[in-house]
């Protein structure tokens, strides 16, 4: 996520230069046939290539709209995370104590160092969930070592590490670890024992919202023409332009560059702006800046824990912040 | 579901093809009326041509963003179909052990192989729901034995694939086997059995989803009439054009044909995508992914179970998932 | 609900052949004011006519926006009948059996013929609520003897055919047998009671949805002066065209009567199209099919019931399905 | 809420007259200076107004959508107060009958004259919750005395009249007597009393809803500017309009006048008609009827309650419902 | 939030007289280069600007659409919470009693003053909690003294004073404040308590969606360009408009400079009015009015606990509601 107020027009330039070369190559060759070489059956009228532009607006401002969109959703969905974490840690601390209190379950309280071991597991636990979560939505599986490995036991990691999918079955691991606290160890009565599960289920919700995000692309029919349309509108336009500045007289022909390339730019912009937050879990300048909220995370849960040693926040790296 | 990043020219040619000739041989009857039989009341003026245009582009906005809410619609349904599915078999897993914990039944612990099967049985059961809803949604009875049928015993088969609707009764078996767990095996308590339940009304939720999508088209009164104005908008478009590219000198007529074909391209292709996306469950290049969907909630219900044997996930077939 | 792709031109033309001619004799009249009478100054510039068509594209636009979010919502609130009734009898067959698990309560459990009994009077009563919304919402009291009574107790019938909103009567008594199947009877247990309670509240907030679509029109200072705009553009359209027709030649200006309805008739076609999706329960060609879905919902339940003699799905009238 | 499908010609006009004066004024001194006096450089070239007004449309579709979306959310709070009253009542009804089953409470069966007592208290209490609430929507606190007095115990009524929010304490109310019936009468069970909260807790929701939109305007600096951009492209177009007019003729300046004032007219229109749906609350002729709903609201609960005497729905008053 | 119906002229102009003086001398430089100076290649044609107007409108609305919505958004989540804090006042009160319920728990029923300690703390950490958040939001750490610390113990204001995310621990205290109150104190049964940490779950949600708005700007490449888009078309709108009005005669040419300067404030305005909205949580005057809200949330909740010494509601400040 870029985090400066307004962008650098330096990062604008580098992402657009070739594009203005292109505009201002074309539009120079329109000129050139139009005026030294007198070949005036190159103009078109502009009004037809106006209203193609605006028709092209509108449909480019549908798929930003649909874009835009998806982008919300996702943060949504990461916001919705950070949420039921503390959730989870606040139920798993306070639900889970020393007492037993599940029916007919016979054992012995639970001793403080026994306790801060369970909590511990099931808050970790859940840490690793959010980054397996992470990682593999941005494809990086090289990052399990030193961000969810960690996290777990080292067994448990190799098992997991291995599944088709880690954090489905770390949840499920989650709900094991409940249904042993329940039955075995009788530390959850059965109003704890279904909220929690109740949780949990909340959780495959929140990462059933990414993969189906990162599953199912901005349909392609509409994204691709939107590519092609502008890129068509761009090309006709010195067309349309050069018989409406000639009309200004003879020299003014040549003001056809500066401002074909200005219109294309802003046309193709608005098209390109519209992309990038088309998939926000690319590991890209505008995705939702997971690892940070993945920070986050751990260190509300592990201050909840008790815990001193905490990481710090992460800070934007050349403005932007992942 | 199209999956590459631009859609291949070969695709785009071969649906568009027969709609460029149309255009092409309107435009030269325009032009040949117009120039070589010199009959110039064939021309009207483009100013209300593309008021015209702009009112039309309007109107298929509203339609395109109409349909893409459908196919989103549906797609976040199966997605749901997704999350459930686990959460689910979670449930499943974690809260029918072998203890017997419902209040007043009297019946001895359950073993490991009854529990195997006993879990075995509602996921199976449950990703047969899946299949059995979507070979409904597409309409291919046809893939009962091989989709369907192998996930249920023989007998169930045979009955529920006569059903009026065997996604419906599939769901109420499952719920007679949760109430023959809680009441005559004792498996489940009271908490875990409600518990289960509303997990089986959110999936009745969920494939009422999908039927409302496919058994109520886009409104055909808002639907059609996108696809009138835009041939109506086309036929005039070289009439105001030919007007336009002849003031401009009288070899320029001929260029209203190139002109004229572009921008009816353009208008009839925002149309057509926008068509494409109306009805996402019709085993066309654009529906919802069902049967990868299937798979993948195949695959995780499996490997919850512990099986090792999985099937792959589905690939896309040229270029398209389906 | 209109079901075919497309409609058909004699629908089409039967509802727009009036206003087709108020378009022509229109234009016509403008026509010969200014050709044969050649009094110009009825002619006013295209431009800001022009103007005024687009404001008014957009307000027809934002218009249908509304209308057809009603519909849909209409749509999915008796999509949420249809799954909220298979909820209710998966609930009712499933949670209320021969077993006697109220706490507190002394009673004989049920025998196979009381329990079909207890069965079908909650489904059949369900069935009847479904078809006393929909005559309610449709004002067709007529219909209570053929739709509703025959799902109800004689008694029940007349006593509720005489509430102020059947309907509203109808869950409630769902309710009442819901405290005497636990209090008195004890074949539901608490948590069971209070799921099914669940249930009726959220079937109370679907009859409100419909109540409130039907009783609050879409507010009618923006549906009318749509219907005002778009006649007044209609009506300068032929006096703006005509200059810009006779500007290219005499005999031009009578194109100016085709165009003017071809134009008028889009303007107004838009109009109407978002007209006739604004009150969905009329009894109309774009209603929701409500006897349609009432006729699923009975279906389903008496299959679950375990009923053989179904009715027949119902069919489209005439390409319309009620 | 106005009722009538069309508008009456002679509210337009009632509410129109002052401006449509204002313009026929404006441009008739507009056409006076270029006319008679002469002076053409009041004259300004349309296309740069038109420009504007394309803009403007846009502003005030933008700010239309918001105002609607206003009326729209106000109107589900309302149906969703319908909606939970209708619950609440059933839950009273059917959760609190003769049978004391509270665990660990000690208390006789309760007689049918209790209940009665018992039931018409908790609804009484509710329809006088609603009707509080909407007067102090409406800000007219004169309508204690004949709309909530009578529904409450007069201690109690005077006791809340004095709270700073009525409804906030009479739901807090609600809740305590909720209590009583668990704790001291034993008439609830547990499930039976969280159950009834929650449907408290939503009544607080339904509430805060409604005072939201109550003391948040739209912004204003949203609506604001769009009332000042109307008015200035307003003022602009007879000056715009006036060259275009006299192209074609000297006599055809006066026309300027009367296209003015029309297109003055649906510009400011569609402004003032978005700007009647953004305040719901303030007894005016679009607000939501609330008096009507609390009266619906009345009738079922004491229909439920068995009474007779019940009072008459509401019928608009000069086509207005309140 | 800014409260007077009307802006003040004197705060529009404020605001906005740098702007206008700049689009004053720009327009006067072109005027004066194209007069004066006769250098009349500066012109370029006006259509191709208008296209390009029409463009940024549509994309100035897709950016006024977000930042809307994010106001909104930030509304209703304040609106929550003041619901949520009324449920929550309500669940305290009636849900401890002195009555103790817990199951197997041996303690004294609770004294009225206990009763009230016990309430009072409840909601007194609650009201600490919103102004916990809205400072942080905010971002003055310097108002916790005046505004958090009165209801909190000292120690425990102390410690939370400290933590990284003091709203986050507050809540989570409340929750180890029930688990007291089950298990301990034995005042609050397990259906009460569950309930309860249910409403702690939904303010962590609330909580959430407030730091998810703080923390994610609306995407700046979208909101960027926007501003970008206006002063390129701003810059380029007198060098249109002075071909057109110099068409209607040589001294016209001035007029460029009042109109230039009308519509480039428009299009200005319309921008700077979503700019506004975008980040509703600055402590400006646009802002979400959280320390309204939250005075008004601990009036209610001072109230319920029968205090009488109630602090007044906010008033505005130079019509401004903070």
């Amino acid at each position: 996520m870029y985090v400066r107020n307004n962008l650098r027009w330096r990062l604008i330039f580098a992402n657009s230069w070739r594009n203005l070369l292109a505009f201002a190559l074309w539009s120079a060759v329109v000129c050139a046939v139009y005026g030294p070489l007198n070949l005036h059956s190159v103009a078109i009228p502009w009004q037809p290539v106006a209203t193609l532009g605006i028709a092209v607006s509108f449909y480019i401002g549908f798929k930003n709209n649909g874009s835009y969109d998806r982008f919300l959703d996702a943060r949504q969905i990461w916001g919705g995370i950070v949420n039921s974490s503390r959730t989870w840690a606040m139920q798993a601390l306070e639900y889970i104590t020393s007492r037993v209190d599940a029916p007919d379950v016979d054992a012995p309280a639970a001793t403080a160092t026994e306790l801060t071991l369970r909590h511990r597991r099931l808050l970790y636990r859940h840490i690793a969930w959010c980054n397996a979560l992470r990682i593999r939505l941005r494809q990086q599986p090289e990052l399990w070592d030193t961000d969810v490995a960690p996290f777990l036991d080292p067994a448990e990691s190799e098992v997991m590490r291995h599944r088709q999918n880690p954090a489905t079955h770390l949840v499920r691991e989650q709900g094991a670890e409940l249904r042993r606290l329940r039955e075995e160890r009788g530390l959850l009565n059965d109003f704890q024992h279904v909220s929690m599960m109740r949780t949990l289920e909340r959780l495959y919700d929140l990462q059933g919202g990414c993969e189906r995000i990162k599953n199912t692309p901005f349909p392609r029919q509409y994204a691709f023409f939107s590519y092609v349309f502008v890129w068509l509108f761009v090309g006709l336009l010195p067309l349309g332009l050069i018989g409406e500045f000639s009309r200004l007289g003879p020299d003014h022909i040549w003001l056809t560059i500066p401002f074909s390339i200005l219109v294309s730019w802003v046309f193709n912009t608005i098209e390109v702006v519209g992309h990038t937050s088309e998939n926000p879990f690319e590991n890209q300048m505008n995705d939702v800046p997971m690892t940070a909220l993945c920070r986050t995370i751990e260190i509300d849960l592990r201050e909840m824990l008790g815990e001193t040693n905490l990481p710090p926040r992460l800070a934007p790296v050349d403005d932007i912040l992942y």
